[in-house]
């Protein structure tokens, strides 16, 4: 696994050794075909659907719907080696493994490669699998026009990537992501092992305070309707936020562009974010009430003018907690620290939990930095995670789900 | 007045209206070239020093230090019609008065045009007078270097502006500017006149917090280090600092700079700049006091590190209580609504204060606004000033600080 995780690096490698394949550029593609050569080379069958997601697939002895792993190959402008490709390669592995041993596995297995997950050229993120449960027809997939101007069917197109199976035509029996955590969750437990129960709703305010831009000099406190100041206060409130829900519960403001941005000038203009995200929709919601009030407040001690526009906002999602159970049980059985957690960050296995029972296996993301050439994982870490997933598989294979 | 007001305007109109006549540059040498020819028809007495800086003198009766008015005639990049023009027409109007009626002046009565007060081409602003106060040499002054290139020295001297007459070589007995506030006070005091007391000191600190930059679903919000916490809620903190203070006191956050400013991404680093003033340099060296021991705590709260950075320090001015007296009894026995209150802007009145009794006159800006085609005040207002400015200079000639 280390070692073809290592050559898929090689390709896309960026000057200070992060990895560049952006989603069917040339180096996404190149991948794509040394990936699909090593399925093949394992002796699997791929197919191609019509998104250009890839399924390698080792026959069971039941017909019936496969378990699926997988994840994606694409990165962002400058990411890691793991984000994605360990999922890819270790589901590869696990197949082999089977092929190797010869041990029989009643459910096809399935390894699947996902289209544009980081969603870098093409809005929106997780699109093969969004499309491949249903969640996008096929037609406005394929007019999606990338940041240089090309659109996804094109792209498809130039590329070879444009397959003939029909999207979404196998529902899995169950669906497994294995990935690294990107969050420092799991580090800080000294957890080996992460049972993902779900993925956070995710709720982005754009908010714009409007006040008066005067001299910083000249004008008493009084008189002032500072924008900054409002922003400021919103920034804080977004914190007491996060401790009144409570547990679970995060809040960021990742922007703060005040006009005119002078040291002697009370910013006349503000533009901020807010992104809140939690497990739980009704928790997440009341976050959102709380958010409402705070700026409420905020402009009517400052007597500023607020605009605010929701930018993003999706529900949670709820994994399968069968599955997540096997993988805490399998972790205790095997003597690793396994902690329960939901995934700040989307997946495609949050498209694929539309349409089949599915979870995540994590392993810890040194400090937890992703998306970022210094994003690491042990070799240590990275075998424990495919040991889990391995067992996950073989239990679920005995039909534990039915 | 008026009329002399809107002909300096034309030269370097903008086309929002505005005057743009940076220091030293074609535009200003065309409008302070207007005005002295205005000076040597009204039969003044023109020098010009050797910083550039214009004197128009109408001799007195006896022998003796003057009593000097003006003002700057540069800009801003896209200032109004007012700042600095008011003062140096306006002490232009009364000598013109004087010899118009052969009423006649004790003290030499001089009328100055002071060079770069704005600051936009040459650091530091208010030079011309800072250098005729004493406190800049000569030789450093004529070799500060231009945002485009050129020394100041070349400039004089390509624009022929270079004078002979030795900087601070006449004293002058008093030293009075007329201008309009720059700020709300006077407007929202309902008062036509200004008698000012003093000029603020400036404190400018540079803040640079670094924490960590994280993902914005993964990182939970105890394992943060959030660089845009820490500064909302220094920026928060200036806001209690200016009440603890009180009155007087004003403070001011106008630059917020996140790294990455990304929505999903906890900024790793925020640039801010505080500024803080006080006419009273106990109570701004408290405030500065209070501003470090915010930092730190926050610091310690959030994890996160800091560096900081004095960028400008101005020890407040305090003007002659007899002159404001003066200006605020005449606006009196006039029934005029007089202020008397503190500059929170800069103006050549400061560095003339070091050599000579100073105070200056200011009239009410509309909406506070200054630096800006939209600055504004009343030709009531501007003819208030003007009279005010008037009588003062009369009593002031009768020996009155002696």
């Amino acid at each position: 696994m280390h070692e073809r995780i290592a050559s898929l690096a090689h390709i896309g490698k960026t000057s200070d050794g992060g990895s560049r394949r952006i989603a069917l550029t040339d180096d996404d593609i190149a991948g794509r075909n040394l990936v699909i050569s090593w399925m093949k080379d394992t002796g699997l069958d791929v197919q191609v659907d019509q998104i250009g997601n890839v399924f390698a697939t080792l026959k069971g002895e039941v017909e019936g719907s496969p378990i699926m792993m997988g994840s994606h190959i694409d990165t962002v402008g400058n990411g890691g080696h793991l984000d994605g490709s360990y999922g890819v390669i270790g589901g590869l592995e696990i197949l082999a493994a089977y092929k190797e041993s010869g041990k029989i596995n009643k459910h096809d297995l399935c390894v699947a490669i996902f289209t544009n997950e980081e969603g870098v050229r093409f809005q929106p993120d997780m699109l093969g699998s969004l499309v491949y449960a249903g969640g996008m027809s096929l037609d406005d997939a394929h007019n999606i026009i990338s940041t240089d101007g090309k659109t996804i069917y094109d792209e498809l197109t130039r590329t070879g990537t444009l397959g003939s199976m029909v999207c979404g035509s196998i529902t899995p029996y169950a669906f497994i992501e294995l990935h690294i955590e990107q969050g420092p969750v799991l580090e800080s437990k000294n957890s080996q092992i992460g049972a993902v129960e779900g993925v956070q709703g995710i709720s982005w305010t754009g908010v714009t305070f409007k006040g008066q831009s005067n001299h910083a000099g000249t004008t008493p406190m009084n008189l002032r309707k500072d924008a900054a100041y409002a922003a400021s206060q919103l920034s804080v409130a977004v914190r007491e936020i996060t401790k009144i829900i409570g547990s679970g519960q995060v809040g960021t403001v990742g922007v703060i562009s005040p006009k005119p941005n002078l040291i002697n000038v009370v910013p006349g203009e503000v533009y901020m974010t807010v992104d809140l995200r939690n497990i739980d929709e009704k928790k997440l919601k009341k976050a959102e009430d709380l958010l409402k009030q705070k700026i409420k407040h905020i402009c009517l001690a400052e007597k500023v003018n607020v605009e605010t526009e929701q930018l993003v906002r999706f529900k949670p999602v709820n994994f399968d907690k069968r599955i997540s159970n096997i993988i805490a049980n399998i972790s205790d059985e095997k003597g690793l620290q396994c902690t329960r957690l939901n995934s700040g960050a989307g997946h495609d296995a949050q498209m694929m939990a539309r349409i089949c029972p599915t979870s995540m296996v994590f392993v810890p993301s040194k400090d937890g930095i992703s998306h970022n050439p210094r994003e690491y994982t042990s070799k240590e870490h990275l075998n424990y995670g495919l040991q889990i997933l391995y067992e996950t598989i073989n239990r679920i294979d005995l039909n534990l789900l039915d």
